[in-house]
């Protein structure tokens, strides 16, 4: 199939959150132009991304909700459960080893690596520790998919090459820093200095934003 | 000056981070054709998105790096530091105080507040922990503009409230849940769910992902 830009799947993303929400509201039928508005891009692009993956609606009559929601899970992968694991039980480890919400996404929390032995053999936010030595041998008996990489910034390469090589390929990195991963891995960023750019942006008064061709 | 869509605020944080990079590699010039393909999306999108805030560069010639990452700062309200807070000093506030990361992008962090007693009057990770009954008066002493809302879930509209009337006006929402602000307050969500749907996507096996028009 052809080549689908990044920048795509993030889109697909918003749009099934939409959707989502559509649904909730018990709404039957949506159209590019309320996709492309809700998800601030045009509804061209809208209808550019979904040809990618086939035929979702009908010129003029828009797309069924429930369908055009049903098919873009299937197409993001999320029909089926994956599993995760947490790499560093640190504050931030166990914070998001305590966040509520994975399981009604089918993101399933496995198990827990750390290198404290303080930590190792304790059962944290529901979820058991592991020592670091273990990767190898956990990551296959439990199917890990997914790591969050919640190791200082100075740790994170390290750790994300061990992780690779104990077979997760996807890893979601919330350490301050850029990892990369072999190919045929995958690693997303959790940046959230970007959603505090655009706080400043709109915390500016008017008076002293900038002025167009200022 | 004309309406700024949110997703054109969004991608001028992405072109900045971009510039930094380039700016660090001691790269001088730059075109919307290259910013396009490292942002992913097309060089008109690139263009149009400038084009909002005047003219930065020269057909055929391109931009300069250093004069359009110096005025991508100046319009993202960079150019000055913000004074932030942590609602909430449990795991997830925790580890944000701790985040070393801030000072660099020139949010400063100030104080944080919690309901807790046994932490009230501690220092946690370089900051003061105060009572949320001093939220107000601490807000005003310490010029606070943005707050990390760190809080559980089913607390985080209440606290919401609670820094709005106290005058913080932008909330960088950690609850997994929606907040909603009053006019001329702004939240940003961070979702990192958002990522590991994307995960969910490049994970899938070529056989999984779905087939065109299937």
């Amino acid at each position: 199939m052809a080549h689908i830009p990044t920048a795509t799947v993030s889109r697909l993303v918003t749009y099934l959150r939409i959707l989502t929400d559509l649904e909730e509201a018990d709404v039957k039928r949506t159209s590019s132009d309320l996709l492309a508005e809700e998800a601030q891009v045009s509804a061209f692009q809208v209808r550019k991304d979904l040809a990618y993956f086939g035929r979702f609606g009908t010129r003029g009559a828009g797309y069924s909700v429930p369908t055009l929601r049903r098919e873009l899970r299937r197409i993001l992968g999320l029909t089926r459960p994956w599993n995760v694991a947490i790499m560093g039980m640190g504050r931030l480890g166990q914070a998001l080893a305590d966040y509520p919400n994975f399981d009604q996404y089918d993101f399933i929390l496995k198990a827990s690596f750390d290198s404290d032995p303080a930590k190792v053999g304790r059962h944290i936010g529901g979820v058991d520790v592991y020592a670091v030595e273990e990767l190898d041998a956990r990551v296959a008996e439990r199917n890990i998919d997914i790591a969050f990489l919640t190791v200082p910034a100075s740790a994170a390469q390290e750790a994300a090459d061990r992780l690779a090589a104990a077979g997760v390929r996807g890893i979601l990195n919330f350490a301050p820093t850029v990892i990369t991963v072999p190919e045929g891995s995958f690693v997303e960023p959790v940046d959230f200095v970007a959603g505090l750019k655009r706080l400043a942006y709109y915390l500016q008064g008017p008076g002293e934003r900038a002025k167009v061709g200022s």
